[in-house]
C-alpha cells in the first residue's frame, strides 16, 4: 500500500460553500428537510405514518429513570421498525452539519434537549437501543442479523461525532463511547463474548471516525474486528439463527447470507452482492479500516469491489441495487432500467465509498463515481422544493406499468412526502449538509480538488495557511476558476481532477500556460503558489452520446445523453407518450441552452431525432418496414425529472 | 348475428389423424403423458409431490359409503389444493379422447374403475366435490370465488362427456348431470339460491357441450346464467367475501375482482383482464352461449375481447398472460419477453376460444390465432420425449436471470417433470388428444378446413357422405393436397383457410386452375365435387422477418423470424451466449433446410447476421462506435427450444 498517497478530506468547518448549484440544494435541506424531518420524528405530520422515533426515546428514558416523565404512557410499547433509533441519529448528524455552516441557536437547543432524552435512555452499562430497552433487555444481542442494534449504534456514533465537531459538546459523544465499550464487552472473539458483527453495516466506518477523534486503539480494533470476523466460518448469522430460532428470510434465495455480505470473509468477496446500502456501507468501512491499518489485502478487496460496481453493476446515474426484491445487487451487467431499485441511500453509500477510496489515493476513477452519484442518482431523490422524496430512482418509467406490472410496483411516478421506513430523506440531508468535506483532500505538501463546487477552503500544506477558492457555474459550464490566497509564496502540489468524461480541457495560470503532469487522472502542478494566483480550467462540455458495454442486454441499440457530469433524460412533459418510440438518429443539430426559469434553472439539450410512426393498418405483428417521422427531442437533467406532471421518463433512448 | 355462417366442428370420431407432425405428438401424449399422469394422480411418482387426487376420491367414497373400503385411512384428510378433483377429470377427458382413435381395453377398464370410485363419492343430492365432502359439507358453496367447486364441476362435465362420446357409457355423465341439478337448485337468481357463479370458469363451455348432447334447456340456461350474472352489481364475490369472511387476495391490486373477470358484466368487458386461463375459458363459454342462444351483444363482447387479445395482448407465439403475479394479463401492448408468464394452459384456453369463434363464423383471424397457439406456445409446453413440461413459456431466457433476478424467478430453464399444481400437462394432453375435432367445421352444404393436418374426415354436407383427406408435410412444407371421396358427384362449398401470414399461394384442382373467391380469409370453392377430386394448394413458405407494432416497447428495433405458422428462436446451443448482442442485419443469405435428425426433425433457418464485438478497453459506459463482426445465426422452431442443453433463448432479435 502506497501510504505516501494517503490524503484526508478537509473537515467541514474549513470549507464554505458558495455554489450556485449546490447552495440552493443545501438551503433546501436546511430550511425544508431538516425542520420537516423533526416534525416527522415527533409524529406531527398529519396524514403520514408516525415515526415513533422520539417517542421511543422518551419511553425508554422513562423506563430507565422512573422518576422522569416525558408524558409518554409507560405501557404504550415500542413503535415502528426495530431501527427507528437510527432516524433520530441521522437527523442529529444532518442538523449538526448545518450548524457548522449556518449557526442556529434554536436548532442547537432542540438538539441539546433531544440529546438529554437519548442519554437518559442509556443503561448503566452503556447499552442504548430503545427497541430492547422497551421490549426486554434480556433479548439484546440475540438477533444481530436482523435487529439493527449495531446499525443504530453506528448511526448514533455518526450523529454524536458530527454534533461534537459542530459544537464541541461531548455529552452525546461520551454516551456513545460508553455504548461502544458495552458492545466491546459483549461482542468479540474472546471467551464469553458473542463472535458477531452488524447485520446492517455502518458502525465500521463510524468507529474509524471515532478513532480519528479519540485515538483510542480499542475503537479501531472494534471496527477491524467487525470487518475481519464478517463471513468467517462457521457463519455467525447461521449459528445465531439456529440458536435463537430467528427467521431467515433469504433461506430459499440464491443470495442467502450474502444478503448481509456475510456469507464469506470480506477479502474473498470480489463481486458486490446483497442489499446495496449495506454493501456500500461495508465497503466504506473496509476502506477506512484498510487506510487506518495499512492493510493491503483489505485494500485489494475494496478495489475489487469498487471496480465490480463501477465497471459492471452501476447505473449511468451512479445508482446501484438492481433488484427491488432484497433491495439488492443481482449480477454483472444486469442493469434493467424500468425495474431498477436504485435506492437513493445506495447511491449515497456509493458516494461514501468513492470518497474514502479518493482519500486513500486520488484517482479519477473514484471521484468520477462520486460525482456521477452526486449530480444524478442522489439528488434525483429529492424534489426541487425539498418536500418530496424518491426511494427508488429508475431509469425508465411508464406510469401504466407502475400500476399494472408487478415488477414495477415499487416504482413511484411522483416523489412521496415521507415514508414509514424513512431512510432516504435523512441520508440525503446528511450527505448534502456535509458536502463541504467532499471537495478537497490533502496530505503533507499537497491538496487535491475532487469536485468543482463554488467554495472557499483553508488548509495548511506546510504549516502556512492557504485559502483555495473555487468559482464556477459547473455543472452547466465547464469553466472553473481556482484562486489561491497565501500570506507569502508557498510551495505545494495542487492536484486538479480531470474528469474521465472530459475529452478536452485547457488549463492556464493567470492567463498563461502552466505546466502540469497527469497522474491517475489528476493534473498535478507542483510549484510555489503566490497570493492571488488564479488558475483557470475549461472542461469541454460537449454533449456526449453514451453507450453501455455490449454485455448490458437492456441498453443494446440505445444511447444516453450526458453533458459534463450530468446525465439527461426524456420526459413525457416535453416529448409526449411512448418515449420508447423515439430515436436520436444521428442528430445534426444539437442545441444546448440554459433555461433559467425551467426546473429551478437547468441546461437543456434539444436535438432533432425521429419517432416510429403508427402502423397504418394496426395489428400486432407485421412485416412492413418501420417508418419514421422527424421529431424534436428535449432532454432535461435526470435529477430534475418528475418535478412537473407525472408521466413517462427514459434515460436510455434508441439510437 | 349471421346464423347462416354458423358451423360445427366435426366430432372427434369422424376424423382420423395421419399427420407426420402431430401424429408423433399425439402418440407421445398417449404413450407417455397419459400413463405418467395416471401414476402421478395415484401418488406413485418417486420424488414428485403427491397429487392426492385419486386418494381424495377414495376417501370421499369411503366417507359417503362407510361400508366401502378403498384402503385409505378415514382420518387422513383432504390432500393437495382445493381443485385436485379437476386433475382426475382432465385425465379422464384426455384418456377418453385417445380411446376414440386408439381403443385400449385396459385403459378403458382403468377409467371404468375410477368412474366407479368417483360416483361412489357423490352425495345423495348429486353434490360431488371431494374437498367439501372430506372437510365438511356445511361449508360448500361458501367460497365460489376461490374454492373451485364450479371449476371442478366443469371439468367433471368435460370428462364425462368425452368418456360418453368415446364409449357410449353414461354412468359418469349421468352422475354429473345429477351434480348439475344440484348446482342448479343451489345457485341462481331465484329466492333461496345463491346468486353466484364460478370463480374459475370452465363450466360455461362444458354446460353448452352438455346441452348439445342432452338437449335439456336447463343446461343451456345454467351456462347462460353464469355468463349473464357474472360481474352484475352488487358483486357476488364482494358480498360472499364479506358474508363468509373469506380472504380477498387481490384487495390491494389494481385488478381486484377483474382477476376473476367478475368486476363488471361481461358485456361491458372490452379488454382481456385478470387470470389469463380463467379469462380464455370464460370467453370460450361466452362464445358457446352466444352461438347457442343467438345473442348478438354477447357475440360482440366476444369479438371485442378476441380482438383485444389478438391485436394487443398476445405474444407472437400465441401465448397470453404477461404477468407471473396473478398469472394474468397486464395491459395493452405490454408484452415483456423475459418476464412473460405465458402459461401453457392459457395458450390452450386461447385455442379453445379461437376454435369456438371459428365455429360461429369461419374467419381467418380466428383460425390464425388457433394455429399460432398450436404450433408455438402450446406445444412448447412439452418436451420432445413427452416427459417434461413448461408451465411458463417466455420469449427470452437468460439462465442467470432466472436465478438472480426475482422478476424471472418463475421462468424455468428446463422443463420440469411434474408440478404440485398440475394443470398444464393434462391440458396439453386433452387438446392434443382431441386435435381431430379442430381441423374442419361444417354447416349444411359446406365444409371449412381451418388447419392443415394430415387426416381423413367424413362429413355429410347434403345427406351423402363425403370423405376429405389431407396430405401434407406442413408446417415444414407449404403444399397441402386435399382429396375428396364421394359415391357420386356432390355439390357443396369447400372453404380452405388461407393463413394471414401467407402472402402468396396457388390453388389447383386435378392439376388445373380452379375458380375460387376469398371471403373472410377462406378460399371458397362452390361446385359439384367428384370422387377422387384432388385439390392442391401451395402456400409460399418464405422466411418472414416480423416486427411488432411500435406500441410494443419491448420489441422496438427487433425482429422475429417466422416461416409458415412456426415462430423461430435463437438458442445458446447454436449461437453461444449473450444472444442479445446478435443482430440479423439485412441478411442476404437465408438458408432453410429440414434437419431430420435434429430435435425430432425440424426445419432450421440459417442466416448471416452480426454480433456486437467486445469493447477493447472494457468499462461500462463509453462513446466509441459499436463494432460488429459477422456471425452465422441459426434459428430453430420456438416450440423445440430447451430440448438440448439448458441455456439462453430469444425469439426477438435485434435488426
Amino acid at each position: 500500500m502506497d501510504k505516501s498517497k494517503f490524503t484526508n478530506h478537509l473537515p467541514l468547518k474549513d470549507v464554505t460553500i458558495s455554489d450556485t448549484f449546490w447552495g440552493p440544494i443545501m438551503e433546501r435541506v436546511r430550511t425544508q428537510v431538516i425542520p420537516y424531518q423533526w416534525e416527522a420524528l415527533n409524529d406531527r405530520i398529519p396524514g403520514a405514518a408516525p415515526s415513533y422515533s422520539i417517542r421511543n426515546f422518551k419511553l425508554a428514558a422513562e423506563l430507565t429513570h422512573p422518576e422522569q416523565d416525558y408524558g409518554v404512557p409507560r405501557d404504550i410499547g415500542f413503535g415502528g421498525p426495530v431501527f427507528q433509533d437510527s432516524d433520530a441519529a441521522k437527523w442529529i448528524e444532518a442538523a449538526a452539519y448545518t450548524l457548522v455552516w449556518h449557526p442556529d441557536p434554536a436548532l442547537e437547543k432542540t438538539l441539546d434537549d433531544l440529546i438529554d432524552v437519548i442519554c437518559n435512555a442509556q443503561q448503566s452499562d452503556g447499552y442504548l437501543d430503545t427497541y430492547y430497552i422497551v421490549t426486554g433487555l434480556e433479548k439484546r444481542f440475540t438477533n444481530l442479523k436482523d435487529h439493527h442494534e449495531l446499525y443504530c449504534f453506528g448511526h448514533f456514533l455518526e450523529g454524536a461525532i458530527a454534533y461534537y465537531e459542530a459544537t464541541g459538546k461531548r455529552k452525546l459523544l461520551d454516551a456513545i463511547i460508553r455504548y461502544a465499550g458495552c458492545i466491546d464487552r459483549n461482542i468479540g472473539l474472546e471467551p464469553g463474548k458473542l463472535p458477531g458483527y452488524p447485520g446492517h453495516e455502518v458502525a465500521e466506518m463510524a468507529l474509524v471516525k471515532l478513532y480519528n477523534i479519540t485515538g483510542d486503539k480499542a475503537h479501531l480494533a472494534l471496527a477491524k474486528y467487525f470487518i475481519d470476523q464478517r463471513g468467517q466460518a462457521p457463519l455467525y448469522f447461521e449459528k445465531e439463527t439456529e440458536r435463537n430460532k430467528n427467521d431467515f428470510y433469504w433461506k430459499d434465495s440464491f443470495v442467502r447470507y450474502q444478503y448481509y455480505q456475510a456469507g464469506k470473509p470480506v477479502r474473498d468477496q470480489h463481486t458486490a452482492e446483497g442489499h446495496a446500502v449495506r454493501a456500500a456501507y461495508l465497503y466504506s468501512g473496509m476502506a477506512d479500516v484498510a487506510k487506518a491499518t495499512g492493510d493491503d489485502s483489505l485494500l485489494e478487496a475494496c478495489n475489487n469491489l469498487f471496480n465490480n460496481i463501477a465497471e459492471r453493476q452501476m447505473y449511468i446515474t451512479g445508482a446501484i441495487g438492481q433488484s427491488a426484491y432484497g433491495e439488492m445487487f443481482t449480477y454483472d451487467y444486469h442493469l434493467p432500467n424500468g425495474t431498477a431499485y436504485a435506492e437513493t441511500c445506495a447511491a449515497i453509500g456509493l458516494a461514501f465509498f468513492a470518497k474514502r477510496m479518493s482519500a486513500i489515493a486520488p484517482r479519477a476513477a473514484y471521484a468520477d463515481v462520486l460525482e456521477r452519484a452526486l449530480y444524478n442518482g442522489i439528488i434525483s431523490g429529492m424534489s426541487l422544493d425539498g418536500k418530496a422524496f424518491f426511494y427508488v430512482n429508475p431509469l425508465e418509467v411508464i406510469p401504466e406499468s407502475c400500476l399494472k406490472d408487478r415488477n414495477c410496483h415499487h416504482v413511484k411516478i411522483e416523489r412521496q412526502k415521507w415514508f414509514g421506513c424513512a431512510c432516504c430523506p435523512p441520508n440525503l440531508a446528511r450527505i448534502t449538509a456535509s458536502l463541504g468535506s467532499y471537495i478537497h483532500s490533502s496530505r503533507q505538501g499537497a491538496i487535491f480538488t475532487h469536485l468543482f463546487i463554488g467554495s472557499s477552503a483553508k488548509f495548511s500544506p506546510n504549516g502556512a495557511n492557504v485559502l483555495v477558492k473555487l468559482e464556477t457555474r459547473y455543472p452547466w459550464e465547464g469553466k472553473v476558476e481556482i484562486s489561491f490566497g497565501v500570506k507569502e509564496g508557498t510551495k505545494f502540489t495542487y492536484g486538479l481532477r480531470v474528469p474521465l468524461w472530459c475529452k478536452k480541457f485547457s488549463l492556464s495560470l493567470n492567463g498563461a500556460d502552466i505546466p502540469y503532469k497527469i497522474e491517475d487522472g489528476y493534473a498535478l502542478m507542483d510549484r510555489e503558489w503566490k497570493d492571488g494566483d488564479r488558475l483557470t480550467v475549461n472542461f469541454d462540455m460537449g454533449v456526449q452520446f453514451v453507450r453501455a458495454n455490449p454485455h448490458v442486454r437492456e441498453n443494446i441499440g440505445k444511447t444516453a445523453l450526458t453533458r459534463g457530469p450530468v446525465v439527461y433524460c426524456l420526459e413525457e412533459a416535453d416529448n409526449g407518450k411512448e418515449l420508447f418510440r423515439l430515436h436520436t438518429g444521428s442528430p445534426g443539430d444539437i442545441n444546448v441552452k440554459f433555461e433559467k426559469d425551467l426546473l429551478e434553472g437547468v441546461t437543456v439539450i434539444d436535438v432533432t431525432g425521429k419517432r416510429e410512426k403508427d402502423w397504418a393498418g394496426g395489428g400486432l405483428y407485421g412485416t412492413d418496414e418501420t417508418v419514421f417521422e422527424d421529431r424534436k427531442l428535449r432532454f432535461i437533467p435526470y435529477y430534475a425529472w418528475a418535478n412537473r406532471s407525472a408521466g413517462e421518463m427514459a434515460v436510455w433512448v434508441n439510437k
